[in-house]
């Protein structure tokens, strides 16, 4: 069965998407621990980061820096933050959070926007790509 | 002055090495989330993530994932996550932690290892380079 993150590429789940090529996918945490963030996913279902071919790997971390630089530059934070877990969803994704203390990094915190919010966040940060 | 990482890279203060190469170097995180936790830095001292030049974020990245397949292949776990937050330590480190559950990627909860403990660790994952 199709992830949700698959589910999500293919259009049959909504989104704020981020940002796109050929073999990845960003879009914004919708339950996100802090304002901005972005999950980035290959479009080939793995589950496990270290299981990703080497080529998928790499392009996967390319994709996320250039996500990851126009978060930082479209959201007021410390830093962006990066983070690959991966017990919920079976499908690899790189969470990119704006980060200005320690527990936005935690997944214990979150902040509730709402879809007027979540839309001007993705379009200021695509403004950035 | 030399961030705390770069006295480790020096030999300044000790710690349970993992791997090195020219530009990089992995060492067990003292205050583990779980037993195998790994960082892993460039040699170059930079503080954010975002900040490395591509080459380096890249090599960063290539260098992680060799020694999170050890990580995998020597330690119980369901998989190896990754985290970069670096609101502690200003120098680049890709925390790599054997997860099993979703306490593990918090940095809540933390295991105590005794010096045996934690050097049989470090030659475990050695030996699945």
């Amino acid at each position: 069965m199709a992830s949700i993150f698959t589910k999500i590429i293919n259009g049959e789940i909504p989104c704020y998407k981020i940002a796109e090529d050929d073999n990845f996918f960003a879009f914004l945490d919708i339950n996100p621990n802090a304002k901005g963030h972005t999950l980035c996913i290959p479009k080939k279902e793995v589950d496990k980061i270290m299981d990703l071919d080497e080529e998928t790997y790499m392009g996967l971390m390319a994709f996320s820096r250039k996500v990851g630089l126009a978060i930082e530059a479209a959201i007021d934070c410390n830093r962006v933050g990066m983070s690959v877990i991966g017990l919920e969803v079976p499908h690899v994704h790189v969470h990119l959070i704006p980060l200005t203390e320690m527990k936005d990094a935690t997944f214990q915190n979150k902040v509730t926007l709402d879809k007027e919010q979540f839309e001007a966040t993705a379009a200021a940060i695509r403004a950035q790509l």
